[in-house]
């Protein structure tokens, strides 16, 4: 069992800890039960988490008791919005949930988004537990306060910072995950490859055979460096934007396959695109080049953006993604592997250029 | 004009000015202009106050130079929900509106509740200025960050703590105030003077003729007291509690007339009942507890729950609201002029006798 601490300097009084292992279920609910935060909690899953694992964390919750009641919320990004976060404030209200309890997250990011986002605002803000149960969810989404709802137009464009109380990955949850989210989760583990700690790309043979040691190492060094950087620039104005490599492409292909290319997908060959960008412009030698795509495909992800996206289109997203973040956009580039730097300056027809290198 | 500070000790960075006066648009706009907080400024306002100031408020932001546009929502608490705030987000995404622009809230506190929370989500936060247009919301509502819509069960049950960049309180956008509106407003007032300030209540008188001098001194002290208030507790976990005086009994009295009875009438009535609790206990002095409703009846206001409200049903109210924020009751009395104390052992009885007591 790992702890990482993540400390929040604007603010200490919200710094917490990540633990990380197989089995920490019983470690988990006991540090509930002694912590004190919340007199009753509110177990918030999707239906398909639901039927793997409330069962058993609703029985070690009970063990350690501690008071809990689940509520179960319709599954998939398509829920993830204001108006289902006023039906769940409804059923929580109706179970006489008040600013004394807090909420539990037990699920993917979809679900850790949109929970976090209801304990933010109900009652104006009562504490969050994460328990992540996607590769995904444990390396990223549940690591660093950021809530989220979707609006028609956009996703994650309503949400709040609000940091958990705690964040429990049990490594165990991720037995049950289909082969293909589990991929997806590694492309945020080569990302932190990429931009912080180059050996990390070593582990990506044993990450795809899903060897104990090797997850449960490189699960825990990618919250420590998302814990380290979050720290560094909470509120995304500085420094946190260097996690955005991949992204920007990746954004663009993952909204333009109509979300049927999954985020972690999407974002491998993003960073293919964000390598080839850096090498092009002198800054990473082709051989670094080489081994971002290298780790990726021995992780399991493609590395060619599929012949059914058009350059046309992809780059059409990017622009307006660019102009949603106003005048000063942000490209991460990389220098060397483990050193990103922020870009603002990267012209349509170096993106256009790469794409077209890039797709299959 | 007053410039008042609200310090705000956990985050000094989020400290902020209330600027009061009377005809100071341009000066509100010029300060929008030099701040640079945002790019471009949406005003949220709905539409009856559309109808009264939109045009002034607008035409000043435009010879200063600051880039805005109006989106008007519809009035009424009724529209104050998380689907009309996911209605707003959207215009404003259509709008081309991304995190390098704010909100400007223009009307009462409705208006400022609403258009706050949204600001406070919109892209996980953009900064919001209040310009309120009520008395009520001058002395009370546009103070202190708390943002908040409504569920179908109860007010404000969702919302955030998100401090506004600036507040504008311009006296002459009073003077299209009914006289019911501006004499619930003298109940927040009142309740200042009660709680922390006993001579704001000698100026009940000038108060209810809208005498100009007076209202400029009395919205400038009332401002002040409660952004003491809020420095010493911004989330609402101590002290900050002293400000629902007569709000228990208040909110239940609103709530069971349907809200035919407004905010600051119900509150008088409640402050009628806290008063003359405080003195049956012996805390308060019987001609303090008189000064209080003679203050009240000074302005305006009723000092008589109407018999249409029966004791039993508001009682109930009291105790559900109890339930909701969970074991510790905050009941506040006064045990002199300007001397709060939180009693959280205040019997049904007690609250029975003087609910009768106080009843026409």
């Amino acid at each position: 069992m790992t702890k990482i601490a993540v400390n929040l300097p604007a603010v200490p009084a919200r710094s917490y800890e990540i633990t990380i292992g197989r089995g920490i279920l019983a470690a988990a609910a006991s540090e509930l039960a002694d912590a004190g935060w919340a007199r009753r909690w509110a177990v918030v899953t999707d239906a398909n988490v639901a039927g793997l694992h409330l069962g058993t964390v609703l029985a070690a919750l009970r063990r350690a008791g501690v008071s809990a009641e689940s509520f179960v919320v319709p599954a998939g990004e398509a829920h993830k919005t204001l108006p289902a976060a006023a039906d769940l404030a409804a059923r929580l209200l109706e179970g006489a949930f008040d600013r004394t309890c807090g909420i539990l997250a037990l699920g993917g990011g979809v679900v850790g988004d949109f929970a976090a986002f209801v304990a933010s605002i109900f009652m104006r803000g009562i504490p969050v537990v994460q328990m992540p149960t996607t590769l995904l969810a444990q390396v990223d989404a549940s690591v660093g306060g950021k809530t989220g709802v979707d609006v028609p137009q956009a996703k994650n464009v309503l949400g709040t910072f609000w940091q958990p109380h705690a964040v429990f990955s049990d490594l165990a949850l991720l037995d049950t995950l289909p082969v293909r989210e589990w991929t997806s989760g590694c492309a945020e583990i080569v990302k932190y490859g990429v931009i912080a700690e180059p050996p990390l790309l070593d582990g990506a043979r044993g990450l795809r055979q899903r060897e104990p040691a090797v997850v449960a190492d490189l699960v825990a060094r990618s919250c420590r460096i998302k814990a380290a950087i979050v720290a560094a620039d909470e509120r995304d104005a500085g420094r946190r934007r260097v996690l955005n490599f991949g992204h920007t492409i990746g954004h663009a292909i993952e909204a333009e396959s109509g979300y049927t290319i999954l985020h972690g997908e999407a974002v491998a060959m993003g960073m293919v695109c964000a390598a080839r960008l850096s090498h092009r412009r002198g800054h990473l030698a082709a051989v670094a080049c080489t081994a971002v795509e290298r780790a990726l495909a021995e992780v399991g992800l493609a590395t060619v953006i599929p012949p059914f996206l058009r350059a046309d289109d992809l780059l059409q997203r990017v622009a307006r993604d660019k102009k949603k973040a106003g005048d000063a956009v942000a490209f991460v580039l990389v220098t060397a592997l483990g050193e990103p730097v922020i870009a603002s300056d990267v012209t349509e027809a170096e993106i256009r250029a790469v794409l077209q290198d890039v797709t299959a």
